[in-house]
């Protein structure tokens, strides 16, 4: 597939990125590295307590969505950098077995007025469970490269 | 240490969260998994790219403060939940070998409306690596427990 660059896509644009499971292995093995609250290590206490069960790390739902959003987009785009996130809101647990599907839609396509070889997406990310419940919405800020006039 | 409830803190307060080394083991592994872009998996790519070597994800160096921000804060305080994060601005490149330290300061304590049990903390954290140049800057939501009547 092609490199695509800033030119390529429209404000409004809506990018499915596919879906992914989560195990209980995987949101242990990120919450001992990472998080470590029971809630996201111990499934006893998990069990037992408001949670009424292991919830993955709300770091690990926004490192799955990222997986998603490298192979379904960033991958084929001429992608140079994020400067940061709007805005995180997790909205409901992840929970072990979970299917989660990721959208993405551009919100702005901002030319670089100081660099004639780049521009800004402001996108919206949303993940949602396998219940089509949205667990977690994001705004992405990323640095994208214009098409070379070559090209 | 006891656990410390949402009365025990004040805006303003400055807490020191400690410090970290991370690897290029720990840089790729994590790019492997979560975020495959050459610059955070492939050492001699990122070295002849812009980025000059090998830099970790930003969702790495989210996860790197999240487990300083557990290690020193949330473990010995009656944290409740995240309902999310108002910003994340990724200011500097990390790269191997960087030590990275956390800092913490409660901008807001606003008590819930709704439940007497918990209140909303608004913070500001705070990375910065060994030359002391700020690296990341984020800003949490926490919920957080009030002090039972009978603690």
């Amino acid at each position: 597939m092609a490199l695509r660059y800033f030119e390529d896509f429209h404000p409004g644009e809506v990018i499915e990125l596919g879906s992914r499971e989560v195990t209980e292995a995987e949101i242990i093995a990120f919450g001992r590295e990472f998080d470590p609250q029971y809630f996201h290590t111990d499934p006893k206490a998990a069990a037992a307590s408001v949670w009424g069960g292991l919830v993955a790390s709300g770091w690990h739902t926004t490192a799955l969505f990222m997986r998603l959003l490298v192979d379904g987009f960033l991958k084929d785009v001429a992608s140079l950098a994020s400067p940061g996130i709007d805005e995180i809101r997790w909205l409901r647990p992840v929970r072990p077995g979970d299917r989660l599907s990721a959208r993405l839609t551009l919100l702005e396509a901002i030319p670089s007025q100081s660099n004639a070889e780049r521009g800004t997406f402001k996108q919206l990310g949303e993940l949602f469970n396998q219940r089509g419940e949205l667990v977690m919405s994001l705004r992405p800020i990323a640095l994208i490269g214009r098409r070379p006039a070559r090209a």
